[in-house]
């Protein structure tokens, strides 16, 4: 059957929902941080520059962290100033006040900092307790909100739902971080699914015992992961609970999906095509978001594990 | 990071949802009739029977058309009768009086007839108007019906959403078709969103105006394509609309996602994983499941596009 395909789906508005949602893009910084290619500076500067073109207005670019730890972002010093003059968001990843030195010296305005929910996850990614990362990012915290008004920082907050050591994650120890985060000075969290075992009811769950908690459901944004192709789901029921913070990766890029070790960040084509039929308004040009991640893709040498990538490129060629 | 990985999701259910859902597994008939690859008789019949041990109990499992329109289905006669044996329902989709005839005459007690929500596809599938095509299948469903009180009869219903000649499918014209299926005397009705392009806001309307227009939620059942990564969010507004019956294909099976024509079926795993995690009970073992995902996969020389086989499939090895 030949016949002309749709490009975009009708908008049909669903009760309860937000007018809004910011997607929160970390494909430059989350994505290619989990790539096994690392790359060039000149093609992560374009792809920002193109990112910024589809009408994203935060992109998340890189990380200030030691490069011996992340080696695909070693580049950080050099590629923060190539693309700090386009006129969105530009956050960062800082992990202790070495880092945000570095990024401030280079007029970065948004940074995070990344912190664990659970103590496995702790001594693995920072060799610490929670309490004493929490400790470590108190001063960069302080520091950083310290610089101005216009400052603003993102805490993340990994394995919120499950933990590859210790299972399923208590609700109450996850309200615990995230309370500790914003009483250091956090202006928003993000709450991360890390390996992609979140359902709908613990997110749900997860969002009541943080309003309970008197956490201000604008104060977070919700950041999953595809593993096991829950991720838009899960969007979904934060959605029903007032988040209009996602986080998603442009193409679904970082951890490809046919490797062992896959993350499969969720895709911001999917992301964007579900918030527009549901009349969500968003900013962002999704053909040009497309084109953007087939571009990519292309660098990367495999193709975007994004369905909606895949189906409206086919239509494309 | 070695550390031993989840196999399932923790189970925190979520307000409002049914307590039980039955998958309606198509795998082995809508799945494989629309592979490429013709599969020999012999490991069809041992697919149903890896997937009767799952738990699954309605394995739709050939199609009795004539064989010029579904060669990869050409094989029904001999097919049903090596998988009869099984404790388990084994509806068949029956195109006519002549197909409906084939199937009683094999012991089939639950057949399916396939109609358009829309003219287009009514004529480039049916070669006939949306009421021809329901006058053909009326007397389908009659003979069905007089057969006894245990012959159950399903209508599947194409284009609920969109439609890749017409674009947007007007919720009316969906349910006007609904409701002449259900009068004609089926017992239950598929709703298919055939080309992916539903969004959760046209699930709930769609699914508002059907019990606006009496039509029970208990004869209902969605089935949903992953084209654009919606196939699963599209099934959380149905259950929190009251559906209990959902469609799925194990492995995903049913349009490589790497094809151009791709159509990309809803995959059990990825359901049953949602389920389990909302504590919503299927019966379905889904190692198992997995497992027979990885061994159909085999046979058809390519990876599942399940997100959830892939990570499992990858934990096991």
């Amino acid at each position: 059957m030949n016949a002309p395909e749709l490009g975009l789906p009708m908008a049909v508005p669903a009760e309860g929902l937000p007018a809004r949602v910011r997607v929160h893009e970390v494909g430059a910084r989350d994505g290619l941080q989990n790539e096994k290619a690392t790359v060039p500076t000149v093609v992560k500067a374009e792809f920002i520059r193109r990112l910024a073109g589809t009408g994203l207005t935060t992109i998340e670019a890189t990380s200030f962290v030691h490069p011996k730890w992340v080696p695909q972002l070693a580049d950080a010093e050099d590629l923060y100033p190539q693309v700090l003059d386009l006129p969105v968001s530009l956050p960062v990843l800082v992990p202790n006040e070495r880092g945000l030195d570095r990024a401030l010296a280079l007029g970065a305005r948004r940074v995070a900092v990344f912190a664990s929910a659970t103590e496995s996850f702790a001594r693995a990614n920072l060799n610490r307790t929670v309490d004493e990362a929490l400790a470590m990012f108190e001063p960069v915290v302080t520091r950083a909100k310290a610089q101005g008004a216009d400052v603003h920082v993102r805490g993340y907050l990994s394995m919120c739902f499950g933990d590859p050591w210790e299972g399923p994650v208590p609700v109450p120890q996850v309200v615990r971080v995230c309370k500790a985060l914003l009483d250091m000075g956090c202006d928003e969290l993000s709450l991360g699914d890390t390996i992609g075992v979140a359902t709908p009811g613990h997110v749900t769950a997860l969002l009541t015992a943080l309003a309970e908690a008197d956490v201000p459901v604008s104060a977070l944004g919700v950041h999953f992961h595809d593993t096991y192709g829950q991720a838009l789901a899960n969007t979904l029921a934060a959605l029903q609970r007032g988040v209009t913070t996602v986080d998603a990766s442009a193409g679904g890029l970082g951890g490809c999906p046919f490797a062992k070790s896959a993350t499969g960040n969720l895709a911001t084509e999917d992301l964007v095509w579900m918030l527009r039929g549901l009349g969500i308004d968003t900013g962002v040009d999704l053909g040009r978001l497309v084109a953007t991640s087939v571009w990519m893709a292309a660098h990367l040498g495999r193709p975007s594990p994004s369905r909606t990538v895949r189906a409206l490129s086919h239509q494309e060629s």
